[in-house]
């Protein structure tokens, strides 16, 4: 199976990739930096309070200095710091947007500006990527953060984002299973019908380079096992690499059981805006901030 | 921690306990069936084809023919076989309903008959306890299975059903965690401004016996330190005994996970009936079916 760490590996052989850091005079934020420029995935240009950040560099990380592998851009604050990161990547200056340390409204509200922001007309949605102890394959799940309660056309955009994300990570035709509570189609169910709705667009050349197969509730969408006990035919149930939720509560606690429960590992981006954005926050631990990067960089066009 | 199996000795300790089980005819329901009554959880009355059932006792269970603890009722079919076995509860021969080989709409139709029924003018709701390895408490979900979209009234019920399970497991004063994306109101998102008003109704005694903290996202929920690092001051945050999720997608996604990806173990019944039902599936392991009859039995009044 395709890991994390193979995704960092592959990361690595994308040449000439730099990362903007919006708000980046943080220890952890830094971190990940200087983790991700050991591992060779990339320049970045940091934009901050220039004092403070040269002061945090020269006491923690002395050695990113010399590494010649980062630009300081001076911010008076994270507004600035947001605008201006936004602008080195519509600018073609970076090719990766990060979060560093500052709200995600805030990096979010530049990366929409009508004027100089990263708009494609596209839906902006979340893609995480898991590595599930002792489970045979890459899981992508999304939209666990983004998109509240997604219609139809924006699900089916939150797939197209996806299969994105996992084709840059290596999987050339993903099966992509629009999860709900159960298999069939229940009217009173409206991710059962969207589920649907989803195949026929996939069957219909709507949403294309993937397998749409759905409805299928979680077991059925990662066991063969368990979709064969429940007498589902389609060859490609159980198999699924990408878990599209119905909502944002269903994908936030899944992605909180796989990390909490099963001890998951994961890395995540944004995708749908001209460019990948890594919006890791304080609670990642630094191999996740790295994992977000790698596939942030895999994901650049 | 209180574990399941726990909750089989326990209920073993209730003496007098019958089940009524409809559609019985079937091995590996009889084999639950004497799983429980090797542990001296229960008698049974077994509704379903007397010759069938005879033939399949006496090629795989004979040692439960001599048992004492059987009662075979003679039904020509599923739909009889429901409404006699719901009939013994509602006429107390029986405290508990157990679905056997037979459809759960089936069975539920039954149960809910206005003639003969269980109905109590209650909403009936799911109740899950799930022992996940390595982690510290029994954990309660609810309502992973029959409400599809419970609005805040309803939540209140799933809420009360679930705290009269776990008293009955055990666990006097349930902390209960409406779950939602975000541990904060965001009136774009349902789960958040119920959570909110869930805590109103539990601080003015619309909702007792709990202490309902929330709104919570998963991790905030189950793990202290993940709530302090969110700067959560309430007491209670990382501690639920009772995780209430706002949709049933979320709930399914939940359950299956914690049964796939964090190898749980679980028992299940449907509280807010004259009786508990037990409904258990065919997927369902011989262990969770007997958790699920240990939680009814200790959830009968």
């Amino acid at each position: 199976m395709i890991t994390l760490q193979d995704l960092v590996v592959k990361a690595s052989q994308r040449k000439g990739m730099i990362v903007a850091v919006a708000a980046a005079a943080d220890i952890e934020v830094l971190s990940a930096v200087n983790s991700a420029i050991e591992k060779e995935l990339a320049s970045f240009l940091l934009f901050d309070d220039e004092l403070h950040l040269q002061n945090l560099l020269v006491n923690h990380f002395p050695e990113l200095l010399n590494s010649g592998k980062l630009s300081i851009v001076h911010t008076k604050d994270t507004a600035q710091a947001a605008s201006l990161a936004v602008k080195a990547v519509s600018n073609s200056d970076a090719n990766v947007l990060m979060k560093g340390n500052i709200a995600t409204a805030t990096i979010l509200r530049a990366a929409l500006n009508s004027d100089y922001g990263l708009r494609t007309g596209s839906v902006l949605s979340h893609v995480a990527a898991f590595e599930v102890p002792n489970y045979e394959r890459l899981l992508f799940v999304t939209d666990a953060a983004m998109n509240i309660a997604p219609d139809l056309m924006t699900k089916a955009q939150i797939i197209r984002n996806s299969v994105t994300v996992a084709n840059a990570c290596g999987i050339e035709e993903p099966i992509v299973a629009p999860l709900a509570a159960i298999e069939t189609v229940n009217p009173a169910m409206e991710p059962t019908t969207d589920a649907a709705s989803l195949v026929a667009m996939n069957n219909r050349g709507q949403i294309t380079g993937c397998i749409i197969d759905g409805p299928l509730a979680l077991d059925n969408a990662i066991s063969v096992n368990a979709a064969k006990q429940k007498g589902i035919t389609t060859k490609t149930a159980g198999q699924a690499d990408v878990l599209m939720v119905p909502n944002i509560e269903a994908g936030n606690i899944l992605y909180k059981s796989l990390m909490y429960f099963a001890n998951a590992k994961v890395g995540a981006i944004i995708q749908g805006a001209a460019a990948p954005i890594v919006l890791t926050s304080r609670a990642d631990s630094a191999e996740s901030k790295l994992y977000s990067l790698a596939i942030g960089i895999l994901t650049v066009k």
